[in-house]
């Protein structure tokens, strides 16, 4: 059998014979293996919850895939919110006909993300539908942490603080648009898609001064930074020369006349700091290949949630968040 | 706007109306509605963890609909584990061209049954897909409960226990059918999707000998049996004259050529306990209106995980897993 059929998803044999032979097998976890309908999990009293639905399209991209796109996601979420991320359930949509080959290479790589960041997954799930009425493969990751004595707080943030972004801006958007437009760019241009918490949780430990983080996945740097201004009710002022974006990024992105602040980030993080701790938080980013393009781009000015970008010209113009559809299904 | 749009799915302005129109208004929850991309919740030490994506389809058929079943699935898979449920994520995937009016009712739907459940929604997500790319809405929910003192240990059930089940057997599968068919049976077979915590929770914690429950969804209550015969390295024997049916699903079942024990059920329990506190249970369960035809079905015997059926007419035979397709997307 090389592909999957709908009795897959029915709960009978072969729903056990595909959880035995393929998620037990690469995720190989210890609570996994007992295949109950729940898992019994230890985690502090104070505890984080978080939940993604991934339906990128391709499920293979450069630099990535859906399996370990949906593992880092839910636990970058899980980072920023400041938790110490734990536990994954992980469940599957699964379109009949998917080759299972495929299905297997997602698992492996989901399992080894979660592995690679200490994270234990410890439920799931698996339905077939039939074909044509889903896309080879959606998954949904729902994690637990264990909350932080620091964490995200909005009403923290102050005017004159800064703001920081972990490194390149878009290369998970850019990624994802030129593998599917089929366009080669002459480029190697890869998604940065990677769980951050080895980066994020430290950071948390280490610094009193950090007032909130997010990743800017879906919407982009932009919207994300106008949630943040919303929510901490201040205005961000962002200067467009210190925005670091890697060449080819940036120029894919005017070719298909794309704005890279709008493209989403998998692998990156926009921090709020007090601002006599902003050149030690970049420091100490830098430190980790990952974060090697960490920089201070902009601060927080009294306001009520404006987010303005100094132009490179020298003007300055609103960042909103991002309406209408720029690249349905990007995560 | 009427329908989803591509949009709605994108992370910008589209989205966040969306949350804020429906989900909030409808769930209602202060955690959620702080829309933030974790949520921090409070549990004790010891946590269940259960996950559960929902395909159903149609979304709406007698008795309920894709967003009470999402609902009540975790809900009593966190039960049946041994915990008390509180706090649940739920992640919609809708396809392009839903009608919204559609969406608010599942999620009303939705937010009603863990109100009433006393169950919280603490995290949320939604994705859109092309049209043709998904079936209007697929939901996970996963969910977060308070391990009980007793809890589901298969390792406790011994020769002599009872088997009981918590009523009558097939319904929603048998609506689903019906409903899907377009098949009037000229009855009134609906859907036994319901949250069971008021039911079960309060069972654990008034009963020492319960050894083992288990709600029996997709693969139906002989799938279920097996699966847990095999768990405890013992024989099942159930007394066919002991099942408890509505007599219009069985019917319809023979109509069909379906075996109501392979019929999916989404408000109902299996319980192993100790021979001696059986009648007991079956009294307590019988006192809810959910519960009222809750019998002895049958008693645990030596063995290696064989399920026998002693029939009407007096044989015996074997039940196995389901195997092959009886109904794909009946959850």
């Amino acid at each position: 059998m090389d592909k999957i059929l709908l009795a897959h998803g029915d709960g009978g044999l072969l729903t056990h014979q595909l959880i035995e032979d393929i998620f037990i097998q690469e995720f190989g976890s210890d609570i996994l293996g007992e295949m109950g309908d729940a898992a019994d999990i230890e985690c502090g009293k104070r505890i984080a919850f978080a939940t993604d639905s991934f339906v990128v399209n391709p499920i293979f991209f450069p630099g990535g895939d859906i399996g370990k796109l949906a593992c880092a996601g839910t636990i970058n979420d899980l980072s920023v919110y400041g938790s110490r991320p734990c536990f994954l359930s992980v469940s599957f949509i699964l379109e009949e006909g998917m080759p299972i080959e495929d299905l297997r290479k997602v698992v492996r790589s989901l399992g080894e993300t979660a592995r690679s960041a200490g994270v234990k997954i410890a439920a799931g799930d698996t339905k077939v539908v039939e074909k044509g009425k889903g896309d080879k493969i959606y998954i949904n990751t729902t994690g637990v942490g264990e909350m932080l004595k620091n964490f995200s707080q909005a009403n923290k943030i102050k005017a004159g603080d800064a703001i920081i972004v972990s490194g390149n801006i878009g290369d998970h958007g850019a990624a994802i648009i030129s593998r599917r437009a089929g366009i080669d760019f002459k480029s190697t241009i890869k998604s940065d898609c990677t769980p951050l918490n080895h980066i994020i949780v430290p950071l948390w430990e280490t610094f009193d001064g950090i007032k909130l983080m997010r990743d800017p996945t879906r919407g982009g740097v932009a919207t994300t930074l106008k949630e943040i201004a919303l929510k901490a009710s201040k205005d961000f002022l962002i200067h467009e020369e210190l925005l670091p974006f890697d060449p080819q990024v940036k120029s894919a992105a005017e070719v298909l006349g794309l704005d890279p602040l709008y493209l989403a980030n998998e692998g990156k993080f926009i921090a709020v700091v007090d601002r006599k701790i902003a050149e030690e938080v970049v420091d100490f980013i830098r430190r980790f290949p990952e974060g090697k393009n960490a920089a201070v781009i902009g601060e927080v000015l009294e306001g009520r949630g404006d987010v303005k970008l100094k132009t490179l010209l020298g003007g300055t113009k609103s960042l909103d968040m991002l309406a209408g559809e720029q690249l349905p299904r990007i995560c």
